[in-house]
């Protein structure tokens, strides 16, 4: 794991400090060039720098350490609210301010508002974006025990307060409205819903969260799970007059390294002159039969010495949100946080945070309306999307390459089932589509899960 | 119906000319005072005027007469998508601007931003308020007729083309979703998925919309069906300095005038001159157990006829939209066509458009969604929300009057199932709740479905 804290390290990977560039030392201030138009150019020089928080200040939950013991002892003294690990997921992401400018679990406008709109309208009348629902759900029993006070502390599941959540509404959890809202369906067998919400309690409980400590996992992952200020200081550090986010939650192939390598081609073709890939797996709850965190972070390791992508120009690190599966909804969420990050430019691919139709045998959502909806969202114009172009293993070049339609016999789609029922059964992709390192991982993950001298598992 | 015809003219009510005042000879501007604020207030005068349209200008989709026979023969030649009853009142709203700027069924994008945002961006930036969606099924069969044709003709029920639609996008109908975004809730036996989704077509075709003739029905009513131009110019003629709407699907009793009378006063209060009560009864579609519109026009000319509402200050007309039963969804749409009408106050109630969940014992919606919903949704920061007081029948008075919360045991609650049941029965509902008249339309309507000789129906 030498490479890897090398690689992946809190100040992820080893970059020549870039401060001979200009830009590092100007203020910066929101970009709001557009892509691919061409008024990001004035005069040839590219106006540029992190893109500014959502509500124009990057919200910070936790309590600064002079204050923790006393903010601790009050929260001895307050109706307990207990966190499932979703919760707690949240509670990290409210904390360093993925969702700013929401300054704790929703109050019912917050909610209604996202369920409506996928929007928030703030006081001076602006609009940011807000697509999927970041509530704390209590049961009857909860609500009877906090009666009255207007404060309550949130508690781990080792007992111990974590958070305080201050003036505090509760309000009805309509759970069916809420799927439906945020799914686009209410069938039977959604993730999420399975996991989160039909079990959840029948109230909301919403108000202003102060964290008491910085959220942290214990899972040798905690140093590669920067905040957006920490994100935010090292790409001011490193210079960059671009930052394109790219969300992963599978296995990092030769087409999705192809992509950000062209990603990056382009910005700097189009003036750039220090883009910075960030590139940000998602750490929280994943369904049952996507490739754990770990051995993502694993994979990505591989590629990542593999040569495949620059380490001086891309930064690794954990983004701490649950995963809804939410499509079109939930995309809008993995961009806005991103801008949060510092990211000024967005890669969307087909059928983003998609899956199947948990009941009927069809996706779940048109490939297509991901990266439509999120190019008309509310509250995102200033993030500029860059739709995927579609990579597919070329037979006549042995690689990973854009899909040429003109000859889409010489193309092989692997789909992320054939890539799983392959690594299952210990067999090997075509040369090429994976460096055999990351590939390796794959292997490795799956024999962990079959039990010794079992056949291997069909698809 | 003599005095019928005098009330619910087709322009609307005995008026006196109000040329006195002098803002009906002012140039009308965009009113953009707030409720209950005083920002209205400007040195004591009020400086308003009929509320500018959606999109800054009135979209009429009626060929005008010179062009009706070329536009006919056109026609004639395309290929033709057949109109439900449904479509033709859809048609109708586009047709006089209702749903401004939208200039016809809508393409996906449209669909898109109204599924997830509830509101449109324009080409300049600004978002208007659209909620529901305005679109045209079509099935796999019409689809393949239509080949590669940019434009088709629709027609009508007698198989005459009514309108041409140009310019032409077709793009997949995901029910599912539809309903689920639109209603939150996907459950079996909400009225108009069952009377106008479920077995419509697997796709839609939004395009822009050319309509042939003005939209009549020959229901003895079209003559209370006023454009939004026309209503426009009707309350331009009287002078009005403060519109308020009531959107209605129900008989009229005396809580509703109550409020109505009481809006007035309020607006008077606040320095209004001249406030004009728009009371608009839908008119389209709505479900088996609402009373249908023509019984309601006759209940509302005897309430009308006793007195309850000012004539001088009401104008009565028949929106042609069809009802959705979506609770907040649907509310806005209700609240924002009427800003096309010209309508700058709008009055909302409790559980606006809101129902009976279809298969749980509750109601679909929290009866305080709708208006919290309304009074946030994009696009229509402009409109003011006038929410509801609650009125009851106060037994101690022996008429309708606002609840007074002090006094609970005072105050009989009349639902619309138990004046249903009440009507049905042939029994009377207490003094003072609904004038005579009126309440003898509801007990001949429930007569009108009674075959002769039968028991009363149960509730």
């Amino acid at each position: 794991m030498a490479s890897m804290s090398a690689v992946l390290s809190k100040s992820p990977f080893l970059s020549q400090p870039l401060s001979k560039s200009p830009s590092s030392d100007l203020p910066f201030s929101a970009a709001t060039v557009s892509f691919p138009s061409k008024s990001h150019r004035r005069g040839g020089v590219i106006r540029a720098g992190l893109i500014s928080p959502d509500g124009g200040k990057l919200v910070e939950l936790v309590v600064a350490e002079p204050r923790r013991r006393e903010k601790k002892h009050e929260a001895g003294e307050l109706p307990r609210v207990e966190l499932t690990a979703i919760d707690v997921q949240w509670m990290h992401v409210l904390s360093e301010g993925w969702a700013s400018p929401l300054g704790g679990f929703m109050r019912e406008s917050e909610f209604l508002q996202t369920l409506h709109f996928n929007s928030l309208r703030l006081d001076d009348g602006s609009v940011v974006n807000m697509s999927v629902p970041i509530v704390l759900a209590i049961d009857d029993e909860q609500k009877a025990s906090i009666g009255e006070s207007k404060r309550v502390a949130l508690v781990g599941s080792d007992g111990n307060p974590v958070a305080i959540l201050s003036d505090i509404e509760i309000y009805k959890h309509p759970k069916e409205e809420r799927i439906a809202r945020t799914w686009g369906t209410t069938a039977p067998g959604l993730p999420y819903v399975e996991e989160a919400i039909t079990n959840a309690g029948n109230w909301l409980i919403g108000g202003d969260l102060e964290v008491l400590e910085p959220v942290k996992y214990y899972d040798g992952l905690d140093r590669f799970r920067l905040s957006p200020a920490e994100l935010r200081k090292e790409l001011e550090k490193r210079g960059a007059d671009a930052v394109f986010a790219f969300q992963l939650r599978n296995p990092v192939h030769n087409g999705h390294a192809l992509l950000m390598t062209d990603t990056r081609r382009r910005l700097l073709e189009m003036g750039y002159k220090n883009p910075i890939l960030l590139l940000h797996p998602l750490g929280g709850y994943t369904k049952a039969d996507d490739v754990p965190l770990s051995w993502r972070m694993k994979q990505h390791e591989k590629v990542l010495e593999d040569g495949v992508l620059d380490p001086e120009t891309t930064v690794v690190s954990i983004f701490p949100s649950p995963m809804h599966y939410a499509g079109p909804t939930e995309v809008q969420w993995h961009a806005k946080a991103r801008i949060n990050a510092g990211a000024n430019f967005y890669i969307v691919g087909r059928d983003p945070a998609g899956m199947g139709h948990p009941v009927e045998k069809r996706d779940l959502y048109d490939a297509d309306h991901g990266k439509k909806v999120l190019s008309m969202a509310p509250g995102l114009e200033r993030l500029n999307i860059l739709p995927f172009r579609v990579a597919a293993y070329d037979k006549t070049q042995g690689k990973m390459a854009f899909f040429d339609p003109s000859r889409p016999q010489d193309f092989l789609f692997i789909s992320g089932t054939k890539m799983r029922t392959l690594a299952k059964n210990k067999e090997n992709p075509p040369d090429g589509f994976m460096c055999p390192g990351g590939w390796q991982v794959l292997v490795d993950y799956y024999d962990s899960l079959t039990p010794a001298g079992k056949l291997p598992v069909p698809a």
